[in-house]
């Protein structure tokens, strides 16, 4: 883990070095400050480790890499916007320490400001770059629009529930390792493989969060445990829950729902989703996208040690207890 | 003027053919909704105009035309939530018809079908295309911010004024022509004269928007008259006011900032403007804009009957009565 550690570091330096001017201060200091919360930088990561698997050399993607992450970011600001969240990272949201309309153009300028790290790249790259970025950018906003849908909806099956999450938060998995890939001129079915990797491991990253939210050690999770139990939210658990809960369970499970002491529906709930099976039932479709992502992985044409940090970082992200 | 109706046309059926899907219909309903309002489309003409000004068929910069059209209605999207608009076009608005998370998602998603489109230009003119677009993108947030900013300011000056609009619309017309240039393949100096002349006749052109609002004549006018004036509405004509106005002159101007009979709040403001000069030094500086763009258009090495359409939309902007 030390190589994606120089990676984390090297990404945070390279962030500093964005051109953000200092006026007009309403539209560029918003930016400075999100883009200065931190975070994983997981998918900037995912870009370097994309070019490295095809013996690029990592740095040759940095450009690409920040792109992934200043649009990473600039979803965050505009979601924050739509939930009405008011804390980021336990910081205040943009909209909340200035306003709607500077955290409506300040993320819009730092959309912009992707795609001109990404005209940083080789021009000969340019297209099959933009190309990606662009359809993964409409299928983010279209998972942002199925959730928000969702939240109305009493009748969200599985499958829609997946789709939504592969289009959300998976497919710029994928994008930002076949972005490296592209830089390293890996050929087409490689380009493939790569990006199914990181679409199959973002679902079975997503499905891991919603089993962590209800099933983490308080110690070990950074925040609180149950949230999506307390707020009622449609999560592959509640899902799944559902369509294996018998009539008993079922209205068991709805009356939960207007529970008002928050520490017994945590526990009642979590009591009822594990002898239902929701649980195990959540492991499984993980670990089938785990699988699909190992796969895509192996079918690469290169070499063992190259895929190794990828295996890792994955097994990481399994293995993951926050 | 026959040919700029033909490109109207053109475009308007171009429009209608870009790729919006069905679903999420709450995403992809408003950018239909959106884009059906119609409006001039001056901007994807000026595209075709710059390629059709270098002998290029004005057909092979469609998709960029489009591209610049999408974007601009992108930002009318973001803005009508910025002021707070519940009509444009006479229609309602996307945030006031569906709601702010909706206005802001599909706002998002039609910038992306802007680079989409760009995307589609021919490879070898994409890296130019791109950096000229993201640059104007940006300049076109800025505007807007320093528009906002200066709302709750008493201290803009005539340069700031100025600076402001030239990038949050006149930028944009400049961009439009040389998107067009590029296409043609016309060397670095044509291209920085038939931006100059866009961006130049641009502010020109706001610059008239702010004179027209307050002394069009009625019958003719759209909308109505004295609008700026009854908002308290910073316009280059409040500013030359302000700046030419004498102690008593000054003071009325102030009064009348309180003034709530609407009627007779217009028609002294434009008495005093008149007579303080503030409308014959807008058009001065208006004057003074039309002639750097004519210059720019002048210096470019094409022929006069090259250049005759981009006379002729000139000076149809510069007669307009609305």
């Amino acid at each position: 883990m030390h190589e994606l550690k120089n990676y984390t570091a090297l990404i945070e330096m390279e962030i500093g070095k964005i051109d953000l001017p200092t006026t007009p201060a309403n539209l560029y200091d918003p930016l400075r400050y999100f883009m200065g919360l931190g975070g994983k930088r997981m998918r900037p990561i995912l870009t370097l480790l994309g070019a490295k698997l095809f013996d690029k050399d990592p740095l040759s993607a940095v450009n690409a890499s920040l792109a992934v992450e200043v649009f990473h970011n600039f979803t965050l600001i505009h979601d924050d916007i739509m939930d009405e969240a008011p804390l980021r990272r336990n910081q205040e949201t943009v909209h909340k320490k200035w306003n709607l309309s500077i955290a409506i153009l300040s993320g819009d300028v730092l959309f912009v400001k992707a795609y001109q790290l990404l005209a940083m790249q080789d021009r000969k790259h340019l297209h099959d770059l933009l190309e990606l970025f662009n359809r993964t950018a409409i299928e983010v906003c279209e998972g942002q629009q199925l959730d928000m849908d969702f939240e109305s909806r009493a009748d969200v099956t599985i499958p829609e529930y997946l789709e939504m999450i592969r289009l959300k938060t998976s497919v710029l998995l994928g994008c930002a390792l076949e972005l490296g890939a592209i830089i390293a001129d890996a050929d087409l079915s490689d380009r493939k493989n790569i990006y199914q990797f990181g679409e199959n491991l973002g679902i079975a990253f997503q499905i891991q969060d919603d089993i962590l939210d209800l099933y983490a050690d308080p110690d070990k999770f950074g925040k609180q445990v149950g949230g999506d139990v307390i707020a009622n939210k449609k999560t592959l658990l509640k899902l799944k829950a559902q369509e294996l809960a018998n009539p008993v369970q079922l209205e068991t499970l709805k009356q939960l729902e207007y529970e008002t002491d928050s520490e017994r529906k945590v526990q009642k709930t979590r009591e009822l989703y594990t002898s239902i099976g929701a649980r195990e039932a959540c492991e499984i479709t993980m670990k089938h996208h785990y699988n699909i992502a190992m796969a895509a992985l192996n079918a690469i044409k290169t070499g063992d040690t190259n895929k190794f940090p990828l295996v890792q970082l994955a097994d990481q992200l399994m293995a993951r207890e926050s």
